[in-house]
């Protein structure tokens, strides 16, 4: 593949056409990620104001065989934002359309611009009496482009599904420039070949989302928080189904924590209030969002009665207020920033057919003690299938000091949730992280799909290259 | 576009390597759609028993330059099941394979072949104590792979979504013979592009579905079904509105009726029971499916009386027995077949963003009758804004009489709903019959990738030809 550099010369191409402040200053936000695994190259900068600023900068890429970086709000785990190696790209952020669009309450519609913050777009439909219900970590800092982009995930997801289900249309620019105008407002529309759902997850592999047509929802009239200490996480799952068969979709989240993660907030983070005096092995965090009529202490403390005659919960707190939902939520919140000053070898981002979760669970912990003496934190959306699984050194022990197990648990980890019929990624994506991930697990149909796709679409490779798909391999256009 | 007829050498060539009796009789039913409009010309019928015997036939028409034209349960209705044009091609019908592989009622999953028949997966999901929500007229024929391939809608979509969202994985063969392994059981796997949807709702022309993962649903503890008359369009959407601040999701299919409609009925069905001694000109269908501990004619009589204080409704019933409901059900399915009998000039399966279809359905009926002295029977799935709009010659006329205001009908009705954002397929998918309005009305970008996906996917264009997309004007490699 011949790509050359967003040079000088490439920059006076671009001020030929474009105003001269769509270019900014290469700022080292730019070439960083929140892992700090890579280092980004980057030639040029630009953060048009407009979907046509994006669509000349994307022409003027391709004809000059340019590769271009789209940028969000820098959040991705997995280095898609980056790119380290190769020629120098042109980084076009969307920092500078951030517009709320149109709100349609009426239709549960909001539309915005992609650069638009995450918690910009939940502040604006809630304005509107509204939901947006994708919620995440990084939602001060995630670009809703970025989101789709990346098909975000999150704790919203077992009630109101991924990005992708959130996402009604798109405005999109291509890889030849051209922009695709698809911001439906609908529910229904079977006309022709799902171009949404083929950008949604491509992480810009395959253009540039410019701007999304988001599905809202109803407020929910009550919201309830419950911690319920649990014997195991077989007993987590059939108190999911339990929950379920109780409150039908009205169960809005359903994320397991370890009492490995407690025990690294304790050690780390002692100001986050500890909800039991002994942390207990295993324990879900509950919200239920309900209709009105029905009132959520009542609902969660008859489910706990329920739970407990079927032996599923050995303990549990209803929360009371605000307050303490909110510090219920904020141990749960809180554990990635505890893993990360312990420190973790390796972490993982992984989904399991739900009825697999326990023997996984088990299996894991076998296999990783055999590799050596480790602590794992296990936790997350349990309700999705979607666990965080971070492999740590024992107690006093350093990362330093397993840097070459590394590669050999992530390996081994992987091999097994794929044995498992799981997913190695279950919500944060490829990038270029896990490009070789995808290259072992893919079914090899999907993958030569997958670059048949890439080719037809983006036939000079310059869209974000080296994520997802190891392109450098790839028969790649060259005049 | 060099395409070779399924012709005896052919047949020989399928006979050298797969079992006799995977070829069947062409019988009429293979060359016949439910309108009536197309003839299919067929050359071979091939019943396969196996994915493999699918990959098989598919990689020898690949060889071979013969086309395929996928079939399931034939009750497509813009055909896209029969190949009317061009060399006779081989027909695949997933008739054989119809097996319910696999049942995950703890993990809400179901996995089958895909000629599973539509009413057979609910039937397995409501033996295990689930719900599998699809739910439409042709049911009792059509198969699950057609349903994918085609997204199918229904009355389930405004709780449940369309068939794409339904469906958590695929196995499918692929243009060039290849097996695609896709059949997870995961809720979230964000690992490359998402080739799941991109064959969801590709209508057979990027390659055949085998089999499914499909998601289930809990079954709600308790239904209440209700007909309320509404003074108008508009009120019919604001008492949605109303219906989900109330119930949340637990409003399961929400369907307007309209006065024309139920005269429709009395003329051509006088058995079917008709709800009011006077036919109001509009009403819907409400279906709720209620948790524990909510009273389903409790809440529809709460709803009622909260519409009523606000002008939204004018009368209403709410059914007190399974046998009324069932009754009111009647009245909304037994609709197409009364249209039917009276015979309509144009039909349309059309979606609005919900705001505009009060607007739609004025300015709509202000175009028509300036067309000519027509009726209009306007129906369906007002929730998803998906309107059944459907155009009859005036008392006593004959639609012979208007053959050749037909296609000027058509095209006025499709450029008004497309001029307010709307879709021109809203569920039946574009097939055969509307090839030409997704050249009209596409985004120009959207419909070039689209075709560049197809030839990428499909170099020989064998996947049902002249579906979806004209085949004929595009570019196909010949060697």
């Amino acid at each position: 593949m011949m790509h050359n550099s967003a040079d000088s010369a490439f920059r006076q191409t671009l001020l030929d056409h474009l105003p001269d402040d769509v270019l900014r200053d290469a700022e080292p936000r730019y070439s960083e990620e929140p892992r700090g695994r890579w280092q980004g190259a980057i030639g040029l900068v630009a953060a048009p104001r407009s979907t046509d600023q994006v669509a000349q900068l994307v022409a003027l890429a391709a004809d000059a065989r340019v590769p271009v970086v789209p940028y969000g709000g820098g959040t991705g785990l997995v280095g898609g934002q980056i790119m380290p190696e190769g020629p120098a790209p042109l980084v076009i952020s969307l920092e500078r359309m951030n517009s709320i669009r149109a709100i349609y309450p009426e239709e549960n519609v909001l539309i915005c611009d992609a650069g638009a913050i995450l918690a910009q777009v939940q502040q604006a439909a809630a304005a509107a009496g509204r939901l947006f219900p994708l919620s995440l970590a990084a939602q001060g800092t995630a670009r809703i482009g970025g989101n789709l982009a990346t098909n975000a995930g999150g704790t919203g997801v077992l009630r109101y599904g991924n990005a992708r289900d959130l996402c009604l249309g798109l405005e999109a620019v291509l890889p030849d420039g051209q922009i695709w105008h698809g911001l439906k407002r609908l529910r229904k529309d079977n006309t022709g070949y799902d171009l949404r759902h083929l950008l949604i997850g491509s992480e810009g592999t395959l253009g540039i989302i410019t701007a999304a047509s988001l599905k809202l929802s109803p407020q929910p009239a009550h919201m309830g928080t419950a911690l319920f200490v649990v014997p195991s996480p077989q007993a987590a799952l059939s108190l999911l189904a339990l929950a379920r068969a109780r409150l039908g979709e009205m169960v809005s989240a359903f994320e397991l924590i370890s009492g490995q993660g407690l025990a690294f907030l304790s050690e780390t983070l002692p100001d986050v209030r500890q909800p039991f005096d002994v942390a207990p092995a295993w324990s879900v965090l509950i919200d239920v969002g309900l209709v009105q009529g029905l009132d959520p202490q009542d609902a969660l403390e008859e489910l706990f009665a329920s739970a407990l005659s079927e032996g599923l919960v050995e303990d549990g707190i209803v929360a009371q207020s605000h307050q303490q939902a909110a510090d219920f939520w904020a141990v749960r919140e809180r554990i990635p920033e505890a893993n990360k000053r312990i420190g973790s070898i390796s972490s993982h981002d992984v989904s399991l057919p739900l009825g697999a979760l326990p023997a996984f669970i088990d299996r894991g912990r076998a296999l990783v003690e055999g590799l050596g003496d480790f602590r794992i934190n296990c936790f997350g959306h349990v309700g999705d299938g979607n666990l965080h699984y971070n492999v740590f050194p024992a107690q006093g022990g350093r990362v330093s000091n397993h840097q070459n197990q590394r590669a050999e648990v992530q390996r081994r980890v992987h091999d097994l949730v794929h044995d498992m019929g799981g997913s190695v990624s279950a919500e944060h994506g490829i990038g270029r992280l896990k490009v070789d991930d995808l290259e072992r697990y893919s079914d090899p149909a999907k993958l030569a799909a997958m670059r048949a796709i890439k080719t037809a679409l983006d036939p000079f490779g310059i869209m974000n290259p080296g994520a997802v798909l190891n392109t450098a391999q790839m028969a790649v256009k060259q005049t």
